[in-house]
């Protein structure tokens, strides 16, 4: 197995609403990666999006971004894990790579959301019979989980807006995030109005557009593309129940657990080596367990690592760098894209006003559902 | 990278309609399955479906059906490449375990279609903004690439009819065959009524469901989970415009020569070595095009090579073995699971009244859309 790593990357900023077309859209962001990569064509493309099927009515979108890159004869598939379908293709094209089956493989992430049918496309991440059916959604779902946390916990009101704060913060310097130019004080994430309780609008991040993509390459090979390859040192997946309330314990994200072991084990480092964590923050609860069962937090204390500086740019474990889900914007199937071309970002010293100071190592978690599908890759320059 | 081997298959007969949910149905499959290898868990699980978004209101189907098996903290993800979507999520378990990152990888298709708009849901695999959008569907691009044909070569009416008698006859001594027990005549085919003009009745595989597995392990451990083990010599993608009528001659087939070419050349075998070969025979017309391009037949000759005897189970290039598509049915998802499991029976003698003598190289190609994605992969016992 050969070591991989990032040798391109290129995104459009988060847009509410894109003209462009799904597919001008992803081969707009794997253009621009492979213009930084300098390649004119890849082995391999792979393709993450979440709604297509519905937002678009089209279920073949691996040769629908090749074409319209004008790349044939090429592999080209797509690759789900729900709201993590972004972090899935990364491994997949990974494993192309690693395995030697590709030289050169481009994974795009895209998506193109309908506000009007999202909550409903949304909900299939979760369990269509067991919990749709029952008339649960992603945000009911959420909030269940967020008012147990509270209660477990005593967490007090407002004990999460640290969270949604910090994003905004971190996005006024990135000009992709949708939220870029939006000031946010902790007053207005305290009186927003509330989604389904205890969930406020802050709680959540926005339904959006976006594509980003990167290139990968064998890390023997990385230097003849860029002069600042990123290799991608860990890369794991594991699942929990589907059903939330079919886990021994809701709040202990089982999945984000094991999946942050396994990526850790197999870069040979640990919690503490970990520079900065672009965290999967769709809602505050997210975040906050995410920290919990990664391993920077004890059980009921994540929320407070907001309140203690410890997740800002000049904390110990830095996360959202950029703004994060919340406020960079979740274009569902690019974000995970988003978030490592962000992550290449740091490591190389191209972060702007939020570069962190010389961090060599980066972890990411993707969500998929309510926590049924973790992923975890970890990187380092 | 690790040379990799099936160890154990799985499924259940293709029916017109299950009662099983589709996580049910799908966990079955994998479990005969993993019997099958004697293992009671995996360390991957791969799914292949097409249309779960629309047909189930799913669309998180690796822990779906994880779950229902009882597995937790394993990889699973969702592959997908429309019609082809079985070989792309084996492809990417074949990826996994000869990388070195699961030891044990499931791949399991399921498909639970409704027959009620599985029209509108199949149409989703071609371009939806310049075929589907234009009054296209499915069938009515099939109907002009037979047109196209017959016109170009020749040929006769009725000319293509020997690939479903074939399909047909094979599925007769194929108890999971959905047409297992229909006796169908030449003459039953020239009479049957006309979907899109000229595409009749038996060009068109049938709507229905079903569910099959397999289970991956690298080649060298292989015979600690069966006496049988089949390697997956070559695995390969290509992918051609999404829109039938941007490609130069819509009757090449480009994508399927060029996987052809790739898994032969990765597996070091040619046409002539192969035994058998497993057809994604969906439509008529897709079968005869896919003989050319495949390179078993020179252009506007493969509907001869029916008439000829060559394909049948003592010909020289047998196809659809034991029904392929066409008979015995194609549940999207599902499909080239149920041709990798029929390939093994064949190369392991366990095929029946079918049994080939003494195959020891097949191959297998899987077409998403309409030859938009073509993935072949070359088994060896």
């Amino acid at each position: 197995m050969r070591d991989v790593s990032i040798v391109g990357i290129g995104y459009l900023p988060v847009k509410k609403e894109y003209d462009l077309s799904l597919r001008k859209l992803g081969a707009e962001a794997t253009r621009r990666a492979m213009q930084d990569a300098g390649v004119d064509k890849v082995d391999a493309l792979f393709v993450s999006n979440f709604g297509c099927d519905e937002f678009q009515g089209q279920k073949h979108v691996g040769p629908l971004i090749a074409d319209e890159l004008g790349l044939y004869g090429i592999e080209a598939m797509q690759v789900r894990a729900a709201c993590a379908s972004g972090a899935a293709a990364m491994r997949v094209a990974y494993l192309t790579v690693a395995s030697g089956q590709a030289d050169l493989a481009a994974v795009v992430g895209v998506e193109k959301m309908d506000p009007e049918i999202s909550t409903e496309i949304l909900a299939k991440a979760l369990d269509a019979e067991r919990e749709i059916a029952q008339g649960d959604t992603m945000v009911s779902i959420i909030a269940r989980l967020m008012r147990m946390y509270q209660d477990r916990y005593h967490v007090p009101d407002g004990g999460l807006d640290n969270f949604p704060f910090l994003a905004h913060q971190n996005s006024r310097h990135n000009p992709a995030a949708l939220f870029n130019a939006k000031e946010i004080t902790q007053e207005k994430i305290r009186l927003a109005r509330t989604i389904v309780d205890p969930v406020k609008l802050f709680d959540c991040s926005p339904v959006c557009d976006g594509a980003a993509a990167i290139i990968l390459a064998p890390t023997e090979q990385a230097r003849a593309f860029t002069q600042t390859p990123v290799s991608i040192l860990g890369s794991a997946v594991a699942n929990d129940a589907l059903r939330v309330s079919d886990r021994k314990d809701p709040l202990r994200m089982d999945a984000a657990r094991i999946s942050t072991q396994k990526a850790l084990q197999m870069a040979k480092v640990d919690q503490k080596n970990v520079n900065f964590f672009e965290i999967h923050d769709a809602f505050s609860i997210i975040t906050c367990l995410s920290l919990e069962a990664s391993g920077f937090a004890q059980p009921g204390e994540g929320w407070r690592m907001a309140a203690e500086g410890r997740i800002w740019p000049d904390g110990d474990v830095p996360i959202s760098t950029r703004g994060g889900l919340k406020a960079r914007g979740h274009p569902i199937g690019a974000t995970a894209l988003y978030q490592t071309c962000e992550i290449v970002e740091q490591l190389t010293g191209r972060a702007g006003e939020n570069q962190l100071k010389a961090p060599e190592i980066a972890m990411m978690n993707s969500v998929g559902g309510a926590a049924s599908t973790l992923i975890t890759h970890v990187f380092a320059v």
